[in-house]
């Protein structure tokens, strides 16, 4: 073999490893026995230890220096910077430190569903305790030479971002969001939904949406789980959904904004979706791709077009006479407790309160013994309420007991991707809307297909969020 | 830690990533889409890969010794020698060759179950050449010491049975069985149920039998397949059966046998079920506890009584009319084409004609080429007919596409466990079949989980399937 095919068969068994990792999250999630969490424990700690393994192996940096040596061609360069950048965070990292990092986050997410069904904030505390311990830790180990361990786990998510870029990012977006939200909270009552909508009934409209956006079904599936998810890549893409029975949009908008994810996924180039080069760039950019289906696609006039004759003639009556009031509906503008239920002029302002207390958690700023309030107050403040309970409010995302303190920014730093590739899109797609309102998004997709998801990593990085967002609601809303 | 301590926690990893490559199986027949066969396949390999790296790394070796040197106990004893048995094994067998067999078989599967979905031998054969040219090799590896290959097969599945010792017991099993089919062939016909089976309704009984058995549902599953298993162990036991809307049999006798594997699993003592002392003895004695449910408890005269009411009340009009012909139903001799269909007198004239047929194939007396043939003139010889189609022949098995040489044996081994133990098991319950009756097998249950499962590899070891055989189906139609 050649240097560069001996370099792609090592980061193929990673990527792996990798698969059977996120596997057993998503059969922890959907289908494993409640008693069974203390095996998965362990098993999931095995796998990240020989994750940790292949990557801190010296002969990981020989494979690179030799793949170096003979000449990359662009794909070959971005797997090497990508396996010496791997390589760099693992040997960082104590195989102890990895491995009780996955057990501790493996248990911890049953403990975190519990307390979340019981809304009790103190369940779930020294579990997060621990994790917030074992990730500023981990932290402190990648950002060795002093830098700062809040970016440092930002950066595995975005590469190449930092937390200071964010606030800034965030600084810009925030004044904009608060005076649209203030704006839009005193325009006229939207319309909301009414009617049956049995699960199955819902479940075989998740998998009609699925068809139209062009998600294969064949590499792919679809099932319930406590939080909507999209786990794994090109051949084996599986999302989850969850099903209200008195409301069909939560479904709806769940399923496309997973949909958005898998379908990135599954339109990576064969020939190198299993080796870094050929995998999605970023979070942010992931989330740019869930983000453009759900809302800038999802939630357009048009869509609402082929929407409201779907959901008449599979529920009946559904409390909105026609399209244009369905689309102010799946376009309403209310203060809510719940990030994925929120609509997008709230969105990122959850995100922003999220990315300053895990900041400040993992800074050392704040103790998760004051994380409760510390959350209460600012959604106080931000939003004008106090969360009921503290499943509406701390405990109601799986991040951080997943351990993925880091990956919050890149919802809002998706959000303005997305807001730009719609722009460029429709610029290059002028039928898009006549299309969509016949529920045809295909033209969307091949568009994405060729710019983003082929491109994989080798794709260069893009910013105007409120803009966008300050266009759309002033129309919807009549203001001023 | 200690020695002992040290050594147990290195087990528990190579247990964690057993049921991870299990889990891989597992969701590979139920969940997985029917894409993912190859990047399955490659996710199969590295974590085979990661085992084999986990037994021949010398720290293994370090740690037996210091067990040894510390003095264990009689649990400490036997994960010794376990380790130091897997250990030989994976030392003798080279990583490439461990790692080939896993992505080779992985694949296989899935061209096994296109073939046998297109009944055509050709499809599978090129396929199932790699398998046994891998399996001879991973054979003459074991059998380093110029040992015969198949004997190294065969003792991963029943450490200490030979190829030509489970010949001998055959030998003596044959004539028998053939004798005994030959008067069941002259007796009078047996009635068969009729009626309307919805799957709804079976795979509700499916939990009910589960239920009455014993089973825990917070540490299991019930699922479909193409082929009934139990995968997984003590707080995850997963099992699978198929349903046929026309007779509910074939569900209800793999439901109780896969619960007899799954119950085994799940009684095992939690403080050592991880590692090798306190898990299953061998899959002769896994199999003893499945026949024994399915055939001893499950085709008694008593439960038919239950099973009666039961089948009754769910589904209306069965087809007979009382437990006695229930009980003749159930216990119907038939010379038929799938093994796993078989009843109890020509089940074990399968297993010995496969024993034959693939210690042929890996000692090099018989071509996968000539195999289609050979099972063909075997079964006319044995059975008195030809199978229609190669799904009803020689397709219509998935071991040998997983590569579980050696393991058809066992079934029979298991079939003479299950005869001595079920005597055993009513000399200490003489009101057994009271409660049969009423649908409680757990004195039955009870007694197992004491003598068998607690004890994990501790047990000792045990022979007369013909005599049984003999009483009961002598008794039943009522031969001279």
């Amino acid at each position: 073999m050649t240097a560069a095919a001996d370099l792609t068969a090592y980061l193929r068994r990673v990527s792996a490893l990798e698969r059977v990792s996120n596997l057993l999250g998503w059969d922890m999630e959907t289908q494993m026995p409640r008693r069974g969490a203390a095996q998965r424990a362990e098993e999931a700690a095995v796998v990240a230890e020989m994750r940790h393994a292949l990557l801190s192996d010296p002969r990981l940096a020989e494979l690179c220096d030799a793949a170096e040596a003979a000449g990359p061609d662009a794909r070959g360069s971005v797997d090497i910077a990508e396996a010496r950048r791997m390589r760099a965070q693992a040997v960082r990292v104590p195989a102890r430190l990895a491995a009780e990092l996955a057990a501790v986050t493996a248990e911890a997410q049953t403990v975190w569903e519990g307390a979340r069904a019981a809304a009790r904030f103190a369940d779930f505390a020294p579990m997060l305790d621990r994790v917030v311990a074992l990730k500023r830790e981990e932290g402190a180990c990648l950002a060795a030479d002093g830098a700062d361990p809040y970016d440092a786990l930002l950066d595995r998510y975005e590469p190449g971002m930092t937390g200071a870029r964010a606030a800034e990012l965030f600084a810009a977006l925030r004044p904009g969001l608060v005076a649209l939200a203030a704006r839009v909270a005193d325009a006229p009552a939207v319309p909301t939904l009414a009617g049956d909508f049995p699960a199955e009934g819902q479940m075989a409209f998740a998998h009609r949406l699925g068809e139209i956006f062009g998600y294969d079904r064949e590499a792919g599936r679809v099932d319930l789980a406590v939080h909507p998810s999209c786990t794994g890549r090109l051949a084996d893409v599986r999302i989850t959904t969850r099903i209200d029975p008195s409301d069909p949009l939560g479904n709806v908008y769940s399923v496309i904004h997973e949909l958005g994810h898998a379908l990135y996924e599954q339109g990576l180039d064969p020939e190198a979706a299993l080796t870094p080069a050929g995998a999605a760039a970023s979070m942010g950019v992931h989330e740019s791709q869930s983000r453009l289906l759900e809302n800038q696609i999802g939630r357009s006039r048009a869509f609402a077009e082929w929407l409201f004759g779907e959901l008449r003639s599979r529920f009946g009556d559904i409390g909105v006479d026609d399209p244009e009031v369905l689309h102010r509906a799946v376009n309403a503008v209310r203060p809510g407790f719940i990030r994925t239920e929120a609509d997008e002029v709230h969105y990122n302002l959850h995100v922003l309160m999220r990315f300053d207390l895990e900041r400040a958690l993992i800074g050392g700023d704040l103790d998760v013994g004051d994380l409760e309030d510390a959350w209460n107050a600012r959604f106080k403040a931000d939003f004008g309420a106090t969360p009921p309970d503290a499943a509406r409010g701390v405990l109601q995302d799986v991040h951080w007991s997943a351990g993925a303190f880091g990956y919050f920014p890149t919802y809002t730093i998706g959000n303005v991707y997305a807001a730009e590739l719609d722009a460029a899109l429709r610029a290059d797609l002028p039928d898009l809307d006549d299309r969509l309102a016949a529920g045809d998004p295909s033209s969307a997709l091949d568009w994405l297909r060729a710019r983003i998801h082929r491109r994989g990593s080798l794709l260069p990085q893009p910013q105007t969020l409120v803009v966008a967002l300050e266009r759309k609601y002033g129309a919807l809303y009549a203001l001023g």
